[in-house]
């Protein structure tokens, strides 16, 4: 080319890793995680420095209407017998939606509306979320690797926590040998 | 599971073709292309028929915050010298942001603000594009194959065509069997 060509970031769709100058990461060990696993005992019983799961986010302009690019990695394994999950939110800005793309692994995705209704969408490589406004999600891997899922959300979002304290209504367990999902009283 | 599992639409990473209940697709041909090429008699040569470029989306809840996802496959050829390209817009709703991937072939992600700089970025399996608002786009197909781009962008973003009506600041020619990038005065 005559003329200078940008070669912008890239990702390998078979694990969702970056390739970029500049990618920010930030890892969810289950210390982090206090009150989001129902068998206490057992995520005592834990290292407080286990990994549970890793973000990868590449650089955006931030401000109303642009957006996020970043995948989640979740490790496979089990709290007591609670798959490892993320904590999920909803978003602060709560009319703003966000997409997942399944690439890694087998796991849901457990969403749940402002009213309490929860369902599951399975999650697998190729698999498209489109993750409404108003709406709680969380990543849940029920498989033996890295469950990751790329995502694009608006930088405007934000995260709320605080509004899930009590938990999501659903929770996934292996039991005798089964992928079981529960519906819990507030988790 | 003993929970009902919605099985969400997939998308082949290697094609971007979705399997979905429901897929909107939209092709644009040669002749919906008024204006758009700078050799226009080679553009009336060209059948009017002559598909260019088709975008296949997901159906998605509309409304502040939501999310589109689709694929635009891009046909290679040429109008003269000049490379298949889309029409390109910016979003009515110009602060608004849009994310590519490159899925298959490649090419040139056209990218100009609104105060007429234009630069190029390198389309390819795995690139990633964070386009950021106030800024219009169009693709280019400089190769052989079908030139495919999954994207994901904000359902009130909107089209404006209009704003573009003298073209972009560049156009990409193959001359003497090279890419070659021109500058042009309003296209």
């Amino acid at each position: 080319m005559n003329v200078p060509v940008i070669v912008p970031p890239g990702v390998a769709f078979l694990n969702g890793h970056f390739t970029a100058e500049n990618i920010i990461t930030k890892t969810t060990r289950s210390g982090d995680l206090v009150g989001v696993f129902q068998d206490d005992a057992a995520w005592r019983a834990l290292p407080a420095d286990t990994p549970i799961y890793q973000v990868e986010m590449l650089q955006s302009p931030q401000g109303e209407g642009e957006l996020f690019v970043g995948t989640t990695h979740l490790n496979p394994g089990r709290v007591g017998d609670e798959f490892y999950m993320t904590r999920g939110h909803f978003h602060q800005r709560r009319e703003q939606g966000e997409v997942y793309f399944g690439l890694r692994g087998s796991g849901l995705l457990l969403l749940q509306s402002e009213q309490g209704e929860a369902r599951l969408e399975q999650v697998s490589p190729g698999s498209v979320h489109i993750i409404p406004g108003n709406t709680a999600h969380r990543l849940i891997n029920t498989g033996s690797e890295v469950l990751s899922a790329l995502a694009v959300w608006p930088t405007i979002a934000g995260h709320d926590y605080a509004s899930l304290a009590q938990g999501f209504k659903q929770r996934v367990f292996l039991r005798e040998g089964k992928i079981q999902a529960k519906e819990v009283q507030n988790g």
